[in-house]
């Protein structure tokens, strides 16, 4: 099967390339591949599955609604499946939180979502500049790149990207620095060359830059900074949302309330495309039809969005679980950074996005190399590829969650022992 | 049901404020609201459906699929239902017609691979400028709509959009007059301040620009004028693809080959969300992850993609069908314009992407208007929506097709008599 | 002298690689080398001596002023010798002509002010894409650079050059076609890909672009479109200002009133730095510095450019003996290249500038290069240096513009017979 | 006369509002007006006339050379003026410094400079962004003003300002921080978002922007910095070179040596318009003609800038002495600060480039205003006008100098009773 994708997919596949096997069929924390090898998951597809692979709960309605004839495609129609999907979201999500967002379906995946905030704040705003962090990561297409830190992601727009600044993120410029300081002064200070941004984007955790976490106080002071110079808020919490920091939104925490938000990834719950813009109300400012496309009403993604909104999100029990399960995690992966200094480790991280970060190249390629060796799929994150990524199925039972951080402690070791004996080699 | 989505849902939405039925199910050419009242379909989502809706050859080894716990979500990983559609389209597609292109999977929506073509011709260029046509239309991203023609979509990106220019599509400065006169005396000059262009970006059909179709001999000048300055030529194969013109890809009939391709709409033949881009082998000069995203692996999609494949693309039968009946509905729709001189109609168009253009403003919108009171989903398309565009699935039988039509030339007519009524009148 | 030159200065130099003589005086129409020898200008500092070298009537208040301590520099101070430009020039030559424009001095040379022109006319419009000519020359600053066709200047910027859009000049698509049809077209038509532009820029003869005229009616025509649609007309006439085609404006004999002007070169009469920009008082929307410069208070070439106004403004005479001696040399060109087939030339100009177009490589330079051997300067034009470019100041008399035109022939003959005698030998 | 000019120039003028005089003579530190009445010159045409006006050194080669016909305009030819110049730019100025540079005449002011050095930076490197700090200041042409850190100046090019990047300047994120941490981190780190830049452009001493002082520590990091990474530092020594800060170049004392310098200002000596940029001999990538202009080649300023190196800088004396008197007005100026709390004022400043910042709005141009009324022109700068600026001529001799610092501090006396009056009163 690889060669048959080797032979005809182009040279721009990657994950392929450090995990080899061909998978076929999944379900919840379990891929299988061709041969009928099964490999624990620890990437979930990126955050895409929280909820793992093909939940019952959400399979049958799915089959259901397709053996039915239920519609699939519909452009921004109106459907029975959109109309039950905006209805459970604001019945679970938005209206028990005290949120009152406006829901733009701007196409299926993220970056459309991040595309439309831009694009919106711009137009709402009259200005033209956006201020990103570094190491952020918000998508591949033309807008989205320009406030994506990753400079080898942004060479491949080979054009200049424009109208966006970065600033330093929280902690990017060491202990007792509050990064924001620099970008207070600039706002204040109508020399500074900063151009007034429409809008800040940013996550609350950085995934692809290498779980940085920001704090409740700095996204605080962000929030307040943004309101006393009238600049909108962004939050890009595809990745992060949907409970993989424990609360449905990983900004709940901070008690700030932005004025965009995007979710896809494990919105669908099922891996489907799927992709919303919440838009606050006194901002929705768009014209009919100003920004389309032909994928915004997947009714498939609908209906798995209903039914895991409906089989999850009713009571707390999944952000209690990922809470107790998130500080297991921790605890094992600082474990690991103790017992083995040779990693020159450090932890990182909140609810079930964990990283172990490593302070020299190669060592998390090595864990991860080692983990699919023993049949744990688990990335690597950060510009250097320098953190271990745990990216675990929120729903995943303490057994697998037992069975894979083994896996990862005997990785993990053998990799210190490599390096040790280099090191007494040399 | 629209009261939930009038509340919750932006302003942005557009198709369901000329269409206001909740659509439910839906199965060939027909869709079903909540109330149970059938529409015969002619916007097919906007060429998403060229197989119609929930087509059963399809369906079924979708649930199959799913029942069986097929993996659904793979980003870039390898996996068995895409290394089945990988050789499934090169042995249907690619091989039968001389082609040969690597595949990317830039992401579930046509505006991903858009951007990746854009992204990869300027990488393989060195150059920053794309020459797009009059008219045109690739997508909302900011690196597509800077190839979009729509002002009112451009300018919902409220930044200028730069690294783009825009020369005369065929026919757009009337007869007599080849418009590629102009772009290729700029190519020659030194001094016409048209900065040399990465690539050439064009429909073979406008099909949201107002179904305007180049003609062979136009687009055989294009590829010519290409090579002759190593300018990478893109088709946007998008609506116009997977038969929409008769044969597989539209550019088929003139005999050109483009060095990138994109398709997406009814590539997937279920209205799931599924885009490529077809790269010529010695311009794949992607670095692995270069571009990347989370749906690039939707193997629903690629399930249904290939037995969509299997199932209309190993003869000529669709192609035949299209051609056939696609000279019926220009006839059917040439005679309204004839029977109708207060329309101030012609027609325009190729296989089954059709339309009747009406020289005055809110004519088209007027009929479309009419034939949705009379059961029949049909869109006006161009910048003043001064064509009513049909767009049909190929699949339709000749009944269907027959009362469609029927409807069509009834509101034609009715709009025409208020016309000539108020003509009197005044 | 040369050599010193050679090795200090940049690479960037070019004239002098063409003409290698080391001035040192200059008179009226001749200047004179290190050597005495003296050479006969018919380039006239590329326009910027329309009065000739060190014309007597300015050089006397130039000594004058500096000799009494005259202020010198006075940034945008009040200064008496500014003063008295201002009150000369409205008389001299705004009222007469029933003008009202408001007078900025933007810089000292010309890029300064159509850089302040793009900055006003984007302000006032608050659209940022400005159309430019192919082939239209306005300076290598980046705002002056984005509105001018030549593809080598243009790739000195080495970024890409944003926020403006070409259009075809006069005659630049063949005979019978009228350039501005395109351009029309764009504007009335929403979907064109074309940004609304601020403004449009253009010369009225493309002096270095190759001696392009456009007619009256192509300037009234362009006046009238920018009119319904709100585009504000930008006349360059920095190069055919003061004299060059007769009147003092380029733009005056098609009875149009652009709204922003650009004049410098021979605004100082004296080759001294110095450049205005005219604008439209409505229009007049500048904040208090909001463009400044240190060089924008030169009260030397105030002091010149208030006696050459009186000197040579005062009356018809000049305009009437440009006239005149324009036509005898459209003649004497005329003769040349009917006689003289193998240089496949023909005439072009107005007034006093005036170009020998040789339809292949290398002749107009070859001829160039015999002038200059027989002591006359005149440089080629065009993207490929194929016009030969007569610029002699307006201000020479009967008997060396006769002298340099006998060269002119000479030089055009040896390069005939030696271009008869290669076709004979091959 | 002033009415004159505020009836016929635009809007734009500036510093005539807070100079209401009408110049028409000067002579060293003293100007005189059209009624007569002489005024002490701290302004020095904003480091235009570091001799002071019309130096008799400078004035009689000027007047001999235009008497004896010595040509005055010769764009990029061969002079013999040009010559002499280049000649003795490098016998006194860059042999006795080690230094190597070829010289471009870029144009006449000092943004023609910038702008070609960016341009060239580019080229050379094949990177687009540039690297710009907080607070500078560049220029008004859309290049320049890209890297200019003042708001309102770059409101003025109403199109957004691409390709540069600002940083923090020495001692803009407080006493302990130093600035350059940030932008360290930002080149080291891949995922930083900063796009590598191809050039990083500084001003020693900050003077449009407050008379902000870079140490030498900061500026030899900076240095380092570039070189670790294969940037270009460009110094704009526009405003303070020619001795201002007290050696020929203000980055001599800081030993480090830039790739690229702009000069102009006070580099005729004379208040002519004159620029050069000096460029390292292995960076000179330019082919020939690709910047060009009109005024590159103002022979008179050619002259007066040969007598000014001549005069001035064929011994230290001139270094001396600023150091000497520049120690000097600091005290005064300390004094001032310290005698008068509520001035709220702190100094800054080099040599003869001064200031007297003042800690709330409108008190420095208060002080402005006071000086102007006892016959003091002596400016403000800063994005609030915070700073009052001295800029006296080099060659002031002792009693003028005492003489206007003695009507600074009457006019800081002046202020200060006022404010504590009205703290009083409220």
């Amino acid at each position: 099967m690889n060669t048959i994708i080797d032979r005809y997919e182009s040279e721009v596949r990657g994950y392929c390339r450090d995990f080899s096997a061909t998978f076929k069929s999944a379900s919840g924390a379990w891929l299988t591949d061709t041969d009928g090898k099964a490999y624990l998951d620890f990437l979930a597809g990126a955050g895409a599955l929280n909820y793992g692979h093909n939940p019952e709960s959400l399979k049958k309605p799915l089959l259901e609604y397709i053996a039915s004839d239920g519609v699939s495609h519909t452009l921004d129609l109106y459907s029975d499946a959109k109309a039950r999907f905006l209805e459970t979201f604001h019945e679970l999500v938005l209206a028990p939180r005290g949120l009152e967002y406006k829901v733009q379906f701007p196409g299926p995946t993220g970056t459309n979502a991040v595309e439309a905030a831009l694009k919106l704040a711009r137009k709402v705003t009259g200005r033209t500049n956006v201020v990103y962090f570094t190491n952020a990561f918000h998508g591949m297409t033309v807008g989205s790149l320009a406030v994506t830190g990753n400079s080898g992601k942004r060479a491949g727009a080979a054009q200049p990207l424009v109208n966006s600044t970065p600033m330093p993120f929280d902690g990017y410029l060491g202990e007792g620095v509050d990064s924001l300081d620099y970008f207070e002064r600039a706002l204040d200070d109508g020399g500074s060359g900063l151009d007034k941004p429409a809008a800040v984007i940013t996550e609350t955790v950085q995934a692809e830059g290498g779980v940085n976490v920001a704090s409740n106080e700095w996204l605080k002071r962000l929030e307040a900074l943004c309101r006393r110079h009238d600049i909108l808020l962004i939050v890009d919490d595809i990745q992060t949302g949907c409970g993989r920091t424990g609360r449905f939104f990983s900004f709940e925490e901070a008690g700030i309330v932005p004025d965009l938000v995007m979710l896809s990834k494990s919105l669908s719950g099922y891996g489907l495309p799927f992709s919303v813009l919440l838009i606050r109300p006194r901002i929705d400012a768009w014209s009919p039809g100003e920004h389309n496309g032909t994928f915004r009403g997947n009714n498939l993604a609908f209906v798995t969005a209903t039914a895991a909104l409906e089989r999850f999100w009713r009571d707390d029990d999944l952000t209690n679980t990922v809470n107790r399960k998130g500080t297991l995690v921790e605890e094992r992966l600082a474990a690991i950074a103790k017992r083995h200094p040779s990693l020159r480790a450090s932890t990182r991280g909140r609810g079930f996005i964990r990283g172990l970060a490593c302070d020299a190249p190669g060592i998390a390629g090595d864990i991860s190399a080692a983990c699919f060796e023993r049949g744990l799929v688990m990335e690597t994150a950060g510009i250097d590829d320098q953190v271990l990524k745990f990216l675990a199925p929120l729903t995943i039972d303490d057994a697998d969650l037992e069975r894979g951080l083994a896996i990862v402690e005997e990785s993990a070791a053998e990799v210190a022992v490599r390096l040790d004996e280099n090191r007494n080699a040399a």
